[in-house]
């Protein structure tokens, strides 16, 4: 997608499991990807990022879904509708900690402008999730705005940028500069290839272990030497994508999984990081009431998504920090871009075995 | 508070516990209520409601807290960071759906404004909760902004307006006019005395029921008769305050039997309806690391709390519904007072033993 | 089904909704219940009671279904299985809180004696609810054993017996005897009857309220006049069942509701009570993979259901009380009957409107 | 303690933080772990493992607790009790699948021996974990009673016995024989040293992953080669303690963390295993009314106990693989022991950096 490269142009392949064909989110058919930056080269390094299900009519077509909470210090909006209901009803929004508010409104908005003819009184349960971008972006500012969804929306495609870039303009991720990455898989069970497909919009810490090989430690930029309560900070906010006919309990059992893929990546989801994950099917087959529901997955079947869902993750987040580029930010503040070359050294020596 | 009656001035006494000296949340030494209503007399029928702590340094001196959730079919605002670490940080707003993102922003400015010294990089945990008000008010236009939290935050006192006001002004409770209501009561445990308040926001359905009285069914505003999905929908949202010395752990348990006190009213939390309880307690001793926690109160303390937490949110129930009026809104969408005259005396006949 | 008299037949009639034929959770096709009781006439007044959901290859053709925490201070085992994954595969059993051990084991041994072909590292979930019965019965004693889930079970038929019987035979409700009760409502969604019911195990106190009439108040029973500490202690299980096409997470939100029901009979869900309720369906579709799912019913229909489970397990709780009788206990302990005569004089006085 | 090696005899230190003296649950002043084996040689390999706090009147003197379930496919018991109060009332038990009602009453029995004057009606919520030894043993009979807990507790000491012993007896783990391991780590938080360790019965699957290093795809023990539905079934039980000064919501933090531990030795948590934690504290300060919770740590210092809980059960999982042996069990099925001089020359090149 880009020219900067990601993971596996390296040739390492973290994993076991096939990719899908863009090796992102968007392999999930019909799923698209959108991003609004907001850069202005000084304290400002925000914006919005949205995951378009695809589905045209999604507010009356709603899609099965689950949010599943790793560690809730976040604010993550639109949590408990999803978990009562088990549908996904508007595009997925993230951003920073504290536009969740606005870029609630904004998919309001697009929802109301997508489908004119909703009733009056009906509701719309926006997802925003976000994390906290203030080390480089002037948090507290209150510059991002409903509009920016829109914005962000109309840039949606299946080609997915990564790195800084929307919600990943301004995050930091071990203590390198983060951001947005994507990846997928195909899993076949049951006589039957699907595929799964995840975004993570990385800002958290620990100690950056690549395909098992501790990379933060190898480069002394370990975070755990020191017990300071802010360490390994920040969140991971991950979305991910099937098209597997599987119900809200079953995306559930998915969503929990990512976690797992965070712990690999160095993470201890530490106090201070929100770490939230929102699967969803694009096969409505699993809403209640859809008179679709004959051919969901026997739960026998789920481990196969399980890990390709953790695998998916995992290269997810190692894609964010390749793509990543050093950023100056808010007071002189500034994350260097991960030192590719330097980790790959370090991969081939350790982790291609 | 108000020149129109509540409930208890016909002489008509819910429950066994003793109330409070105004029998509202702000019996609870500290805690103020402000709103601020948004009434064009045509189409727009809205407002905010805000519930102050107190706590002057509340971003700096949290509160624990809990949420409980009793029909997620809703959107209130920051439940996950309460859920994870058991604090309050910002007055608790209520308001209409599809507002809850300007008026989560609109905490977080109030926020700044109240602490400027909160760092750079420090996120804010807005409460916010919601009904959908769209029977009357025109749910769907972007009128609420984050200024006007600011502007009911301004309107706070100990005195609570109740009825249709703030984020009552236009909501709906058993086909009546509903709106906000409050109430108190004192707990006696161990040989100390506590207060424990409510506020809620009723826009909810079912079979009104006053003290055990099927009002709704004797005056033929029963909504059940008929099976339509839509029956008994709205939503309520309930804050309760406290002086007594509890964990988050401890308000949680108090939390969810604020959905016992609905059922007595009548309601089955439909479909619909997001129910949705916060409790906080205005003793710092339940946060860990506050230095403050010896004298927790133990657990076998609890059952006055939950009488009294039941006792006072029906009775807020009550008090919105004597205190609404008639309102004309939304093409003419019209929402009668209850008629309080045939419920006393319905009362008076057969609640009065 | 028992020559004493039940609610209805005093002519009151809780609720709005017609009931089932035989009034009682075998109102739904296939549900059978059976109770083995052990009254030695001295300090061991105790028992098993078996919900069988009827089919015969339950291990194999598991039945969706869903358990409601109210008050988690309780002993009931299987939760997490069937949260996980949204099925039973055992009949459930009640019986008393240090018995669930016991009970687990012989809901094993049962499974393994119906299919003698289960694979020999299969496990089994069993689902046992408990109620303290230390009040009348020697509680610590271990006479309970695995075989007598066999008895209760063999016992099993369409006809429930109430009051002090099985798992009911030691129990207290408001200081009243308590016992077994079950009661059915018949719901029409969407052009279709299904039918709901269900069964209690009544072990729980409070201020007893029968159809809105404070019936404990008025016979001076109120526990909660003094604030001593185990006011209202106790517990209740309950089960529910249904023939509507639902699916576990549809499960849960009905079974969450019956705690509703629970404070319309004067419970505060007290510290010391542990409330839980299970919720099934007898019929399949609801299980992913079983190829059944195509009709399952859409969320907005459940408001029935959720009305239908309240009413049901409400007038549950009042055939417990109408059937038990006046039993002696442990240490002379004793608990007398409810004054029924008197209740119904009441009732006709003050619920018959 | 064993004359085998555990994984640092071999001069492998995994993670960052010291251990405690004797790397292992029980350098947390007071624990200690009890084993009671039936091994007859042919069909049956279990046992009962307890973990005794050591608080001499445990049940009158609470400690703090919590639960985190991983994925809910399993039985343990007493888990809805220490959700809703947050405390530890018995030692804990670890056992087989079906065994867990008979370990669940012995634990009942042990509580009214240790404690004679326990109030006849008193309920006692046992905590028993499982795993589902069934391919060495004939996990359906009926074979571990009551009486076994008290001979398991009997054999309680500091010096914890790993591999194939008490409820490791007849573990699998990554295809290789499981058992019990245990690991400990020192955390320092503001400027006070604490203990946290860890004891788990390892009966799960996966890609065994040894420091960062793809064991399991090495030896071509690989189980994800094949998308059949059972691989990587079983589950973990994983017990922590700490003398910390915490609370239940601060130790179910930690207890949610030693997923993330699983996922890091190769574990998707797959559908077929049941993975729990619990998590207690031996100081009684997070135990509400006990009128010593005056210093609870700050929230802000908990991300040394999630790396510190993480790296124990990291090496407690090792430490199992390292000291079991090769087992011959029911119909002669067969676990070979993990090849140890193998898979520490593969550590050796490729995790020694």
């Amino acid at each position: 997608m880009q020219t900067k490269k990601r993971l596996r142009d390296y040739g390492l392949n973290p994993g076991i499991l096939p990719t899908g064909l863009k090796n992102g989110i968007t392999d999930v058919d019909g799923v698209m990807v959108g991003h609004h930056t907001i850069h202005d080269g000084n304290s400002i390094h925000t914006g919005v990022t949205i995951i378009d299900p695809g589905t045209e009519a999604l507010f009356y077509q709603k899609l099965p879904a689950a949010v599943a909470v790793g560690n809730g210090y976040g604010k993550m909006a639109g949590i408990t509708q999803i978990q009562e209901l088990g549908t996904l009803e508007t595009p997925i929004a993230f951003t920073n900690t504290l536009a969740v508010g606005p870029v609630m409104r904004g998919l309001v908005n697009l929802t109301l402008k997508n489908h004119s003819d909703i009733p009056a009184g009906d509701s719309i349960n926006a997802i925003v999730g976000e994390t906290n971008d203030g080390f480089l972006n002037d948090l507290h500012a209150d510059i991002l705005t409903s509009d920016h969804v829109m914005l962000a929306y109309n840039n949606r495609s299946q080609a997915v940028q990564e790195g800084c870039i929307g919600a990943g303009t301004g995050t930091r991720a071990f203590n390198w500069k983060g951001g947005i990455g994507t990846s997928s898989r195909k899993v076949m069970v049951n006589g039957q290839e699907y595929t799964i497909g995840s975004l993570v919009q990385t800002n958290y810490g620990g100690a950056l272990t690549i395909m098992g090989v501790p990379i933060g430690t190898l480069l002394q930029k370990e975070e755990f030497s020191q017990w300071t309560p802010m360490v390994g900070d920040g969140s991971c906010m991950i979305a991910i994508a099937t098209d597997a006919p599987l119900s809200s309990r079953q995306l559930g059992r998915i969503a929990r999984r990512s976690f797992l893929a965070l712990g690999k990546t160095g993470s201890v989801m530490a106090h201070g990081s929100g770490d939230y994950a929102i699967a969803f099917s694009t096969n409505r087959a699993g809403v209640e009431g859809s008179n679709l529901a004959l051919n969901l997955l026997s739960d026998e079947y789920l481990t196969g998504f399980f890990l390709g869902a953790i695998e998916a993750v995992e290269e997810s987040v190692y894609n964010a920090l390749f793509l990543a580029e050093t950023t100056v930010g808010r007071n002189g503040n500034t994350l260097e871009k991960l030192p590719v070359t330097d980790v790959v050294n370090l991969l081939e020596k350790y982790a291609n075995r």
